[in-house]
């Protein structure tokens, strides 16, 4: 029997598809269990947008450029402008998902061997698409106690080696739901200037920023024009996941022209999501606001939920949808498991992601859980309901 | 200014879209360009499957499971089924065009540095996902006087190393359009075992076999089960090349694990067009009948056509729908854009892909083009007519 590449046998399984099993278990002894782990939205694709691809009139379902359909890259650039993200379409490719944009972005800017420095925790599946290419994430730390603020200026120096080449952020971030100031940026900025890296950055929830914060993406720092690589995905942003529609955008033309290898490669990307995303650009400007605020409440509820319960600690995130609580219990993962094998309250329980998955440095995260709130506010107190309990009742409480 | 990659430097552009320019120059002075350079297909996409599309009644455009929609798997079976392919559900990854397919293997079954082998000329995009992953391509020759037969036994000894890993054949052939024979599939499937290589196989156009042949699957071949990997695609089969679904088909439980991990990461294939492919499946079974006879009047004809030419050879293609044709020209590269910028006949030109950008060996190829017959016959009759002209008035002919 041939043997399987080393990449193949090292490549990281999804941590948060661990506990899959049991929640499939608990759901057939007929325990409702309430989703806060995965990313997921429940809000409503616009039906506007899902009638575009309704309403298609093709004869034949044909490749689309590789850079993407030029009616909707025109489109992007309008929405960008109105998030005072000022582009050319030559600035864009259209990517298969957010996927494909971290993808190119590893493969045009770093070779084996070379190292990327993204703070942790960060979103799981960077793991991936590094060990693919053979790259090495160098995680520099960034904690709870400060509510996963950006780590310092000394921590980004004593990581740089001369195989690094790139820093990875994800603002406002998956998994923490932190919202990067401008003056992080500009410390991101100086190293990034000093040491001529890439930047990328994952912008996937660029809408979502609470407290009436305004997102600032990495395509408006000045100076950072080629250094700068945004990536980008409709996925969360109108509720359609299973789209698999993305971008990829720097003003770095030699980079620019080097993804477009990759881009042509691989053919196109998917037509029919496509001329949804084209439609979604064409929604009403106030199609944010009702979100916005189903969300700004899913998030107020369920942080003052876990701040109320003994021993739980979880900083208001300023962005995404997701939030990062440190739990009494000294092994998360065992107490997701527990929640999932061994107890239910009122029929009903729940599942989180256990956060070491989201840290690159073993033993970090094992008290802390990652929560998606992408369900409405009922549920989510029922959700809080069964934790608070569970915590009462959890034998491995600290 | 931060680097680009040695890979991303390295990544080969892709040989058919050279010419793009010269194609668009002679458009913009009101040339009509006959395209016989790409293997987009002109037949309609069957309007049951546009419609499953359009009738479709979703909430959320959800991600689907990273493996694919659990009905359009089973789906999947029967169709393998009906092709006289025996597989289980869990033989089979959902994907994002053939191209995520051919990805995925290389990933799983060869580290940097490793070693592929492939009969050239080969489809050129294997040359990108090989430069991703630092993969070697080793080519071995077949050849326009032998119709582009597999190589002997004693070429693909000649080529193995301790590197090699895996043998990658397209069935039947694109560019070539050749289809291997029983004989030629048990020859690669005795080196396979000899050498303990992994075979993919790239089946595309299983559905295109002409002069009363039948496609033999890599998965039928007995003793290659843990050997064999499909790479499929629902584009041609159905001209639905804008998709983007295809598929990673094997019976081998640990290499199909692996690519699981691939696939997780990458989240899910676009929900869209998975809905389009189940639909396909339920096509009357004589849906092929229709396609197959117009793609065999379509070969006759241009191979008739190429045959009758002074100095030109064309091999009659037993599947898929191109042909390769050797011209009476040094570079064929030269001729084509000369056919773009200084010729025109009636007002029309036409457009092929010169045949070196399918050689991995450097002079290889350089006086065959590869055209694509995915145009109705009057249209080849007319690009053939074009051609016959130009090859009488090229000052470069040999």
């Amino acid at each position: 029997m041939p043997s399987i590449s080393q990449r193949g046998l090292k490549m990281p399984p999804s941590p948060i598809r661990k506990l899959v099993p049991y929640a499939d278990a608990a759901k057939s002894r007929g325990t409702k269990v309430y989703h806060l782990n995965i990313g997921q939205p429940d809000i409503a694709t616009p039906t506007q947008i899902l009638d575009a691809v309704k309403h298609t009139d093709m004869k034949v379902l044909e490749y689309s450029p590789s850079a993407g359909i030029e009616t909707y890259r025109k489109k992007l650039v309008e929405y960008y402008s109105r998030n005072h993200i000022s582009l050319a379409v030559s600035d864009i490719i259209v990517t298969t998902g957010g996927s494909e944009a971290i993808q190119f972005a590893m493969l045009c800017c770093l070779d084996a061997g070379d190292e990327i420095i993204i703070p942790e925790p960060f979103y799981a599946n960077y793991n991936g698409y590094a060990n693919s290419g053979g790259i090495k994430v160098v995680p520099i730390p960034s904690g709870i106690e400060t509510g996963f603020a950006l780590p310092s200026i000394e921590e980004f120096e004593k990581a740089i080696t001369p195989r690094t080449k790139a820093i990875m952020i994800c603002n406002p971030n998956n998994p923490t739901g932190y919202l990067y100031s401008s003056e992080e940026l500009e410390v991101i900025k100086q190293i990034c200037l000093k040491h001529d890296l890439f930047l990328m950055s994952d912008e996937a929830y660029r809408e979502f920023c609470y407290d009436g914060r305004t997102h600032i993406s990495a395509l408006t720092i000045a100076g950072l024009e080629n250094h700068a690589i945004v990536l980008d995905t409709i996925s969360k942003r109108y509720s359609a996941c299973g789209g698999r529609v993305g971008a990829f955008v720097t003003k770095n033309k030699e980079l620019l022209q080097t993804a477009m290898k990759f881009a042509q490669a691989r053919l196109s990307p998917p037509t029919f999501a496509q001329i949804l995303a084209e439609a979604a650009v064409d929604l009403p400007l106030n199609y944010f606001d009702e979100v916005h605020a189903e969300y700004t409440n899913r998030r107020n509820t369920l942080v003052a939920r876990l701040n109320a319960m003994p021993g739980v600690t979880c900083p208001s995130p300023g962005g995404a949808f997701y939030a990062m609580a440190k739990l009494p219990v000294e092994d998360s993962e065992a107490f997701c498991q527990w929640l999932l094998e061994s107890f239910s309250h009122n029929g009903a329980t729940l599942m989180m992601a256990p956060a070491a998955g989201f840290y690159a440095t073993p033993g970090k995260g094992k008290n802390e859980v990652r929560l998606a709130y992408v369900l409405n506010e009922n549920d989510i107190n029922h959700a809080m309901d069964c934790l608070q309990i569970a915590l009462e009742q959890y034998p491995g409480k600290n």
